[in-house]
């Protein structure tokens, strides 16, 4: 049987200032990420992300980022593998503190933005990365980009782990995405993206921009939640990959 | 039998910046209150702080904070009860994800400077510190000012609490603490703070400033971890209450 | 000839967070206060409102808040006199450069939320914060509540004020603004909002709850700046003011 | 007639953390580089450190740093020329609130750690800083590595420029510094530090890890401010300068 998880960025609002249609795109995902209050979040938005999410049955994730609200998380910081080390416990930890007092469990860690990226190509960050998630605990599932050094990491320390696709993001033929700077780095037609990732899944396998298949595993699939279009596409990738006989469900009940 | 838990806080360095002599005063106290990265401390902080607690045998609490490192955690902020709940909730998680990787135990919970203060006198926040504790292990001993609503918000939701003393500051006849603005609030004389705490621990009261003794009940003393002086009280103070028999140990072991 | 200035709080997006109609609101406003990176804004942000100002012929002034991005600068916090002196001085002089690189200069300063409303009722606050703005430049306008401590403070120390009031909150016969947490406290009437300000412009009075007209100056009326109704009202006082026959002017240009 | 510049970083205390011999080393140097909040230093350390500059005859600049406290601005983080623009106008800004109210001029600026770091080796970044400092005051000396683009970039625009030059560490041939993580970028020898500085200055030249001598030209030479040793290097390289015939001035009273 063929599955996939969905996942989606949530509780990237701060204080004041509002992000992200949290409680419409839980209707269509299966996993969340929540922000951990260093790039996005704070403890309020936190408690409140992670009740909606249990309300929705969408299993929660940690989304650790760099200590960088300003840029988002999404300026990289030359942070040690030390420092990576101790910030993602430290995240990781603090939306504990939430799930456990709902009585919740947390199925995943999912870094986020420049983190998620300086440990895609860092086999040095990605292990650091590994050992936290690992020795916070070793039942949480390891999200990183398919194919990344945070996979490899996360496999060889011994977690599970969740390698994550990209609907929208065309592909390189060594298996990396094409960088947002190339004029074809992203997939405007929605049919095409929901068409890619329905290959990913049942072929294991993407169509490079050099016209080659490369194979990839897609476990899950990033969902955007901001927008009026994310979240029109989020339905429709949805319906459409349970028309194509692929079950939507959340990767830590995948067979 | 006598026993008393002598607490201090640690871990209050943050980047660069160094505060407190954590390794020496380790030896004379029982109880760490470490700082979870809000009014002091910061990720790799906290996981060195553990692991050197841990290292002396001395057993660790969350010190959650107010967001103000500019102002370390000590003046008031007007937090709602539920923003309370929320940050305590958050620090507490944080440190846990620390001692998780460390296979280790929390024992307590102690609330830091402004947040400590304005917890002892208001019984709506209080009740929402204790929720936060409580909701996230019930197990968790809560540390407050003896007598103080911190502790009777414990004591109603069910948490095992501990009633902090001081041996340099004076009592008024109703119990509380001569505030610092008044010229007899602090014991200048070491051999009189000792004397005090061993009268608290022995007789359950406290001479106060209008001369009558006040019933008292000392649990755990707060212990100065800064400077010289702090260093030769710790340890004159863990060898006086020896020598008059009362058992120094830490909370969670106490009968 | 009646004058009055319509002020408003601007520039209070921070990194990725957008918060504010900034551009459609300066079309109906003469003065613009904008926030220094303390409680919003940032150095992005301000550097883009400040020409944005220049550009609708807006005057442009300091917005100081308390150091809480987490809560707006709502939440009081118990600073010093020397510590509102230092950030005051701090938040102007950072939005001064950006004023110097484009050749603008400042007109006013008014304090943000809770430091606002912390100092319309201290005699220390108010002088220290006056005494911040004439140290920096004697010759900047200070905006304050009418009839408030910071009103009288700035008085005093020889700097010229503006006297604020507010269109949609209701008095009480001693002057002040109806506590937000009585029900009576705002006026949910369009033109009765109007009405106010006109009868304050012309009488220099308002019309109290308790059913007396109360003296009260007012030099600029502060105008919401975020949602649709905000502009809507915005718009029409603005009109109804000219056609009530009184000049829609920045403080600066008033005689 | 020889003369150098000898400046050294201040201000970089936080809320209760204390860092630096601030008034000790005051007596040694001739420029202070004020730290603004970002990397280190608060608005009540920067009041205090320009009125104890302004003491001691210190001319005083503005030291700019990246938005990361933790990393007390020494990580690289990857802004945008524009970031960069933007905080290093509203640094320059903030501290010259606190000049303008003592009545004070500042001199210069100089980034700070990972921002100087950074700007010695891109022209794009440099561009930026240089256009910040001019445009809120072209009168303002930019100090930068000897022989970078930063010094390149402020004298492009038009700015008078002081190149910076270390006695402590040993130079390339092609007239960089040696980096620290090889084991001779370091010169322990206090005389052969002095006696670096001193043909610097007398020769305008270098003698190279390679043997050969590099031209360099030495404006002012950086001292540290933490430590016993650290002053008692400045203490004695001031005072051999002089015996060498070097008048030790600040930069902007250089003929």
């Amino acid at each position: 049987m063929f599955q996939i998880d969905l996942n989606c960025d949530l509780g990237e609002s701060f204080g004041a200032y509002r992000i992200g249609l949290d409680e419409d795109i839980l209707a269509f995902v299966t996993s969340a990420n929540i922000a951990c209050g260093f790039h996005a979040g704070d403890p309020g938005v936190m408690r409140k992300t992670v009740a909606l999410a249990a309300d929705n049955g969408v299993k929660i994730g940690a989304h650790p980022g760099l200590p960088d609200l300003q840029g988002f998380g999404r300026r990289n910081i030359a942070i040690t593998p030390e420092e990576a080390y101790d910030l993602v416990i430290y995240q990781i930890g603090a939306l504990s503190g939430f799930l456990k007092a709902e009585g919740l469990e947390m199925q995943h860690v999912k870094p986020h933005g420049a983190l998620y990226n300086m440990a895609a190509g860092s086999e040095e960050l990605s292990r650091a990365i590994a050992k936290a998630v690992y020795n916070v605990n070793p039942e949480l599932i390891l999200f990183g980009l398919a194919g990344s050094e945070l996979i490899k990491a996360g496999e060889k320390i011994g977690l599970k782990t969740a390698q994550e696709v990209f609907a929208d993001r065309t592909y390189q033929a060594d298996g990396t995405l094409t960088p947002r700077s190339q004029p074809d780095a992203l997939i405007q037609d929605d049919a095409a993206a929901v068409g890619q990732v329905i290959k990913m899944v049942k072929e294991g396998a993407v169509k490079s921009q050099q016209g080659r298949d490369v194979p990839l595993k897609a476990d899950t699939v990033c969902i955007h939640g901001d927008g009026a279009h994310a979240l029109t596409f989020a339905k429709n990738i949805r319906k459409e990959l349970k028309q194509a006989g692929i079950q939507v469900t959340p990767i830590s009940t995948q067979e």
